[in-house]
């Protein structure tokens, strides 16, 4: 982990699925690494705490980073500080995530959003090295977005929620009308591997890739992400995700994006670099809970 | 200017009709103004250095800040740091705005967009106070956006272009194309001063309260301003400019906001809190210079 020895802290990726526990201090130096189906909170965070606790038996930790699902509530002036708010999983609304592993472990506890964790790893450890200014995007089961501003997560007032925004919609092309539960066809509702299997009414993964579905698919992220880079204007976009695993998409996205700025930013990096501004992360799945560890290395001092 | 001394600086708001040139330390302590009409470069800057250079013969300025229409470059490794970009504004594509003033005052020449200057001066002195995020939009004869993040504009890559995001165009309903020279119906297309104008064959001002118009401008302005809550998070959205001087456009933008957000972010700022979140600037039209004076204070050091 070149330049950057760090201190033996542990990391939860919390998910909709599993929780991916790791103790460790950077990529090269993972020394315990367990996943925990997500099912009650009391079932999974109990087995979390537990796995923690074991490991804090044998080495100490000094501290712990959480990189959850949200949304969360990320004030630290708030009573309800570290818990999931509105979240549509099922029995998690409400739930305290930070509480139980600061009672157990008796060490500092972090807490962001699982993309915000993500930013920061790809920015310390992966596509974003050296870059101050950067977001992080995952198109899978949602649309989620990370930001680090100057080197630090934006929060502000909550944190982002990039998914959710709105994107044109033309219904004569694309008569779908959306699947997000709370807001139909924002983002994520239509351009999530969900919106994509209802849409062709088939697993995305099982589309070929001359399927009309593909140029859709890179209309709908070029938009939203000309938009990002319009509104946060970072030094590089990192995209990923189960859905970006379709290798064509890249290039699809990257001309779609030129033609929605249509040369208004003259930043080189938007125009001939493009293909060195949109990458894919380079940390893969590992983002989030390496994230979650960068978290408590920031916490630990 | 309470407690904030301030030192005595220069600030100019170089916009696309006018310049307006202060000598000051802040809002309270303004010692000089003039405005000067945007004609050819070489006049109206050649007018503005010699009204700065005359002034710091009577007392010396610490530093001059310019808040700038844009795109500007604010990238101080560039060889072009400081100069009009890509502006459509006749004559002022790739004009150094920041070395004619370096040159003859000698002093730090500090740069940044007109809103995001105006969006630290609401901080410093306004609508913002005591926050760390916020977000600054001004729709008149464009839609210009500035951001202040943990106390600092944000640049990132170039600076925010906030006008020229897409949001949902339902044709059907409004089947004008937008005026956007580069981007056709983007927000700033559909919904600043111009698109008014040109959607509805009269000026805006002309229209009366209870005309179509006025909904149908609430329902892009929240599409827009509800996907910059969803993206940056601010603690306030600050919102004016010279279409936002029609007072009904207030409460109908935040119920549009409402509806769009749909109660999926938990905080109470927006939910009940809206009428304290979206609110009109506190500066008016002074926002830009007294941001300018700020630029150059920071500059100063």
């Amino acid at each position: 982990m070149a330049g950057h020895p760090g201190r033996l802290v542990g990391g939860i990726e919390a998910g909709g699925t599993k929780f991916v526990c790791a103790v460790g201090a950077g990529p090269d130096d993972v020394r315990a690494e367990v996943r925990v189906p997500t099912t009650t909170p009391a079932e999974t965070l109990g087995r979390v705490v537990a796995f923690f606790a074991g490991q804090a038996a044998v080495a100490p930790l000094a501290a712990l980073g959480i990189a959850s699902f949200g949304p969360i509530d990320l004030d630290p002036r708030s009573p309800t500080f570290g818990f999931v708010t509105t979240t549509p999983k099922a029995g998690w609304r409400g739930v305290d995530l930070a509480g139980p592993f600061r009672r157990a472990l008796g060490v500092p506890v972090a807490v962001d959003t699982d993309v915000n964790a993500a930013a920061l790893a790809e920015q310390r450890w992966g596509a974003g090295r050296g870059l101050a200014t950067l977001v992080y995007v995952t198109v899978g089961t949602g649309i989620g977005g990370g930001v680090v501003v100057d080197g630090r997560p934006l929060h502000g007032l909550v944190h982002p929620e990039i998914g959710h925004v709105r994107v044109p919609h033309d219904r004569t092309r694309d008569p779908f009308s959306g699947v997000c539960p709370a807001h139909g066809d924002c983002w994520e509702g239509l351009a999530a591997a969900p919106a994509l299997a209802a849409r062709w009414g088939r697993a995305p993964e099982s589309l070929p890739d001359d399927h009309p579905a593909w140029a859709l698919q890179a209309h709908y992220l070029a938009l939203g992400l000309a938009n990002l880079v319009l509104t946060l204007s970072p030094e590089r976009l990192v995209l990923g995700g189960g859905v970006m695993a379709r290798a064509p998409l890249y290039p699809l996205v990257r001309a779609g994006i030129s033609a929605l700025l249509a040369g208004y930013l003259a930043s080189p990096a938007l125009n001939a670099g493009l293909g060195r501004y949109l990458v894919p992360p380079a940390l893969g799945e590992r983002a989030g809970v390496l994230g979650a560890l960068l978290l408590a290395q920031r916490a630990a001092g």
